[in-house]
């Protein structure tokens, strides 16, 4: 398969144009979101919408994401990531299939509605996870287009996923909340430098490979909208292109930042052999096979 | 002298009641603030003010800054610091000494006329420096409060001074703004630990003490006013008293923010040998005698 998106395979960081459209229905299609929904989607890469849950659907998944880390306390495997520098857990992965209750959340039709409607297609979970953002010591994540690291490390061919933040937590502008630069997803930032095989390890803990250069980073933000910060209440849900290009800073205050985050992908874009050149990584495919058995379609 | 704030004795933490005004005027005395701003300052600890700089005096100092740092380059001296994980500058000390165009800037009568009204008395510069937080990679700064540090390691014994931040570029919510917690400045946190006695040289780069623990963090959050982060435009200044509680947050987006720092100490508040019951470091001495020449008075 043709790669349309090289990344990680020259020394020379290049900005390429999207070849795919951000809104994968068509045009004449009517969505669960308004027309100024789908306008803001389409031109700066994300939408968030408020009070998406109520209080009550809020508590029960709070309790629930706290239940989890305390059960995966002592637990070893690939799908708990801990803190760089301490033992906490920074995020617990596939929780759409290990876990009863957040598989239910996984279904919500509400939200299956929205990502229909934006991938044109049905759609299968490729990636779930409970993020804890721990008040005080909580680090910085570098800026990446998810779609970068997917694409070359897991083999996703076309820009037709996308990602859901559920907040969990009150989003400050303060507590390390997510920040996207608007538009950015209309252009591909090819990476420098190789995969190394096991990279998926670190990375999760502290994006090294994927992360763009300063002068395209600089680029995006001037020539698109700078750098946006959604904040809200928890129960607000953000979701955000697979492109677009976000990160955040650490956070040093009391406040933790808690969020469940689920990636979408269209059954037309199921997964190829990845682009990196690289093998495939044995533990990996179990994973994504795991994943698309649960597919919706 | 006795020593009404000990910190870094004990091996608990303990918050003890501020035993000093935060206005040290007389309260029929006329000063260059509003009454809005008087209260502001008194309730919150600081007070922002936007504009107060023109934007040519703003396109001076961001030149002045820049020549600084370019001329700093290559000096190897404690008043140059740099970013821990590169060579950047960080900090230049003691500009109001050393530069001609600082030395102005310091005696802006403007200034002076707010911070003689705060302080209630003459006062002299006890220290100033340029911080220059670079796009990208600019590390957070953990919670302190000056005073803390001023008290246990120069020697100031009262609360009676008062940091000024100039804004050199324009502070948004989300390139590692100062973040402050209102009401903060009536409580001391008493820190844990003893002071190496070459701590200043790697406090600077990176806080280790004088870093309040995480309980009294949350307690002086939630009986204050939670965390402010004022922003604006480059030309704006913010004043916090000595011991009101601040940090700022790392700083990934392409924008760096630069400030220049001045602290003023009342007359009636000239160090004494430190609190830390170490032994003065002569370098230190050195620079302090040098501040205090050049006071006000």
């Amino acid at each position: 398969m043709e790669d349309l998106y090289p990344s990680r395979k020259n020394n020379k960081p290049e900005i390429i144009e999207r070849k795919d459209p951000v809104i994968h229905s068509h045009p004449t299609e009517k969505g669960p979101l308004s027309d100024e929904q789908v306008n803001f989607y389409q031109k700066n890469g994300f939408l968030q919408i408020e009070n998406f849950f109520s209080e009550e659907e809020v508590s029960k998944m709070q309790r629930g994401i706290f239940e989890l880390q305390d059960s995966s306390k002592d637990v070893e495997s690939d799908k708990v990531i801990r803190e760089p520098q301490s033992d906490e857990i920074r995020s617990v992965f596939h929780v759409h299939n290990d876990d009863e209750y957040f598989k239910k959340v996984t279904n919500d039709q509400r939200i299956l509605d929205i990502v229909h409607y934006l991938l044109g297609s049905d759609v299968y979970i490729h990636q779930s996870r409970i993020n804890y953002k721990p008040g005080f010591t909580g680090k910085e994540f570098d800026w990446h287009s998810d779609f970068e690291t997917w694409h070359v490390e897991d083999g996703m061919p076309r820009m037709r996923a996308i990602s859901l933040s559920i907040a969990l937590s009150d989003n400050y502008t303060f507590n390390g909340p997510l920040m996207l630069i608007p538009g950015s997803q209309n252009y591909f930032v090819s990476c420098v430098g190789e995969t190394p095989e096991d990279n998926y390890k670190e990375s999760l803990k502290k994006q090294k490979l994927g992360v763009p250069d300063q002068n395209s980073l600089r680029w995006l933000a001037e020539n698109g909208g700078g750098i946006s910060v959604p904040t809200g209440k928890a129960g607000a849900i953000t979701l955000f292109e697979s492109n677009t290009m976000h990160g955040s800073n650490g956070n040093i205050t009391p406040y933790s930042r808690n969020n469940l985050f689920l990636v979408f992908n269209s059954v037309e874009n199921q997964l190829v052999q990845p682009f990196s050149g690289g093998k495939e990584r044995p533990e990996f495919i179990a994973v994504r096979e795991g994943t698309r058995s649960l597919s919706f379609n």
